[in-house]
């Protein structure tokens, strides 16, 4: 006989700290989806699992649930090896717009379920959208086909896939119970594993402008992702990367657009260059593109000066129905009024640049969303955003602001100059890439 | 300038373990009566309390706003000390039915507002309502009304009275957040500060039939009950009691409103009878009628001895449109159909009842609620229990099971006789007045 499991009851063997039984797990993801649990309990749950924590056991057996709480991405019509990437947020971060179609140029097909902005991070699905006409809402046949012919899709998140995650996230952004390992670590990997990939590349960030700050914190998510992905038969290795100052030179939407094409021009910034190339080695290993890393990454740089990761960029906006003359024209893309460079107060050198400072301004001029229903400005944001360890003579910009009105501006200067520390000595550059983790 | 009070930000303070300050909680409780908060977020902060905790001070806020979520009854035009008496609740605790009219025909007024039954604890709301007519859904001028005239009022919470504590209570129960201090503690005392009271004597149980089986635990509720009391102008006392056999020799409702009435005419068993002195006592000291501790012993005795104490319940039956002459007459009470002994497996001394036992298998035959929208049978439930201590011959009845058909007597037969242990030797009767906490 089967013994019906009250929430409360689920709720009560969490709170006071012990395992889950996976017929305990079912019970929740299974009842959020079908609305058997109500809302109210299961945000009490999702405290109590903040609080008490899981073990991997749980965890895996939370993240196969949620994975099929809905469609799960029949790719098996696609030949190759299908490699994701997924970064777990931070500022500045455009790599995605880059590797995937770099990675595709290589011969990897990449099928890439991306996210929106929210609070402090920026979202792929928003950066594409500046590109006039994209379509990030593609159904999962024209994901499929598309991935078919071109070896790259960039979509948003479809209703079919984990909705049980969907109503979860929406649940934790309002609770206070985001930033749990637990729960990021299923979140994020039972949408990817809905994706049909075939193994997966995760970019961990760390540092101040990270989801996580603090390293081990970061380690401890990577290692329980990759123990996921491990687990369900799909190879996974996770980057752990610096994010104490924003990645490149721009942050926004088009802005970042914009740099991510120069980057496929071979004029990115070193930094966002270093960050794109370790995730793509690794991306081309699981992809067996190639055995050695050394010829993977001659490899990434190859199509690049070459011009075919950028004409696969250019292929991959048509197709997704978007304005593929951006490449050749940035004026096409949405612009703003305003541009006003930041001085720097003093000359000496660039020794830190508050990432967070910057993100917060960024949301401020309107780049990102305070919450889910807000509308994106996809013009503002800043460009030339100087590096730390850069030398810098007073009154040089430490960056440039795109606002949509001189009191937008205004409203953020005090703040972005504050983001940047110039110190009269030398500062060297920061690590950037961390450990890797498989 | 007020900075607004995200729900998430004061959850998040919580769930790290914070002390909220007064404006968070303010913002929650009032958020959670005028719907601001969403259920969802109060819960999620409710499993943070249950977990984290709370300092005395954070209790005494939370009590404060809570009791001024909604009306607060103006007893003012009531002459003398009002004085309320309330249990934690246990298994066939009917105190409140004999001491509140025998405290008032002492001369002390009594305003008594009540609950109802709910899983293992039964309620005084539906005991009073086993007498035909009885009504307990006074508005709050008729309750002050009744005070003022008779010294006595019983009624149910109004929905006028801390509609926080309502809304809250309801989350509580399906979240698995009921047992946590902070919370009881502030539940129950809201609603009796809202009720119009001068001073309140506890009755804070612990044992296995209790809410809080430890006793260490039922000291701490008790504790900071009583610190809220008096950190609120109201003079508290709490008694700890023991509940780990059933009160009196009845349980269920009409069944507990018989042994009610027997023990004001003098015939009630000694340990429900020794629980309602005890807490009687504190009663005229708190309420002034005296100032000798033996004083108010014999002034209660004499009130049960003299009749008048049954009187008072008579006109209190009558006054709410009850039917009195139910005291003279119990066949005018709702009677089950099949009264069936349950009998001694061996002769011996009763060395255990479990109340925990007793009290599912009154659930179970229809005395209480499993849910807050279920019926209750107030004809069903237990009689003649023998306690612990006492010598019974193999044969024998344990106690009388009232029930409504052969099945349903039947169905707890089994797990009633387990409730009783039998030992070959003598058993001493359980100590059952605790300390007192002041």
């Amino acid at each position: 006989m089967s013994v019906p499991l009250f929430p409360q009851a689920v709720i009560a063997r969490k709170r006071d700290g012990h395992a889950l039984t996976p017929a305990e797990i079912a019970s929740f993801v299974q009842g959020v989806a079908r609305g058997e649990w109500a809302d109210y309990q299961a945000t009490a749950l999702l405290m109590a699992v903040y609080l008490r924590g899981m073990t991997p056991a749980e965890i895996a057996c939370l993240t196969e649930n949620m994975m099929h709480s809905g469609s799960v991405a029949d790719l098996s019509g696609v030949p190759g090896t299908k490699v994701d990437k997924h970064s777990t947020g931070g500022v500045g971060d455009k790599v995605s717009l880059i590797l995937a179609p770099l990675v595709a140029a290589c011969g990897v097909p990449v099928p890439m379920m991306s996210g929106r902005s929210l609070g402090h991070t920026g979202g792929t699905l928003d950066k594409l959208e500046s590109i006039p006409g994209f379509r990030v809402g593609l159904s999962l046949s024209e994901y499929a086909a598309g991935l078919r012919k071109l070896g790259v899709s960039m979509i948003g998140q479809t209703a079919e896939l984990a909705p049980a995650d969907r109503k979860l996230y929406a649940l934790r952004d309002v609770t206070a119970t985001v930033e749990s390992i637990p729960l990021i670590c299923a979140s994020i990997m039972s949408k990817k594993l809905a994706e049909g990939i075939d193994a997966l590349v995760l970019d961990v960030k760390y540092g101040r402008g990270a989801f996580l700050p603090e390293k081990s914190r970061a380690r401890e998510l990577a290692s329980a992702m990759v123990g996921i992905g491990r687990s369900m038969g799909k190879p996974t290795r996770a980057l752990l990367t610096s994010m104490d100052q924003p990645l490149g030179r721009a942050v926004g939407n088009a802005t970042e657009v914009v740099e991510s094409i120069e980057a496929l021009k071979g004029r990115g910034p070193a930094d966002l260059m270093e960050v794109t190339y370790a995730l793509g080695v690794h991306m081309l290993l699981l992809g067996r593109a190639t055995a050695d890393p050394a010829d993977a990454r001659r490899r990434l740089e190859t199509a690049i000066a070459d011009g075919r990761a950028l004409q696969r960029f250019r292929e991959l906006v048509a197709a997704q129905g978007g304005d593929a003359s951006v490449v050749d024209d940035y004026s096409r893309l949405p612009a703003a009024a305003l541009k006003e460079p930041i001085p720097a107060p003093s000359s000496g050198w660039v020794a830190d640049v508050d990432p967070m400072a910057i993100a917060q301004a960024a949301l401020q001029l309107g780049a990102g969303r305070v919450n889910t229903a807000a509308k994106i400005d996809h013009s503002v944001g800043f460009t030339g955003i100087r590096k730390v360890g850069e030398r810098v003579a007073a009154g040089e910009p430490l960056c440039i602001v795109h606002a949509s009105s001189r009191s937008s501006a205004d409203s953020v200067a005090k703040s972005v100059a504050g983001a940047f520390r110039i110190s009269p000595g030398p500062a060297s550059p920061l690590p950037l890439i961390g450990e890797l983790i498989e």
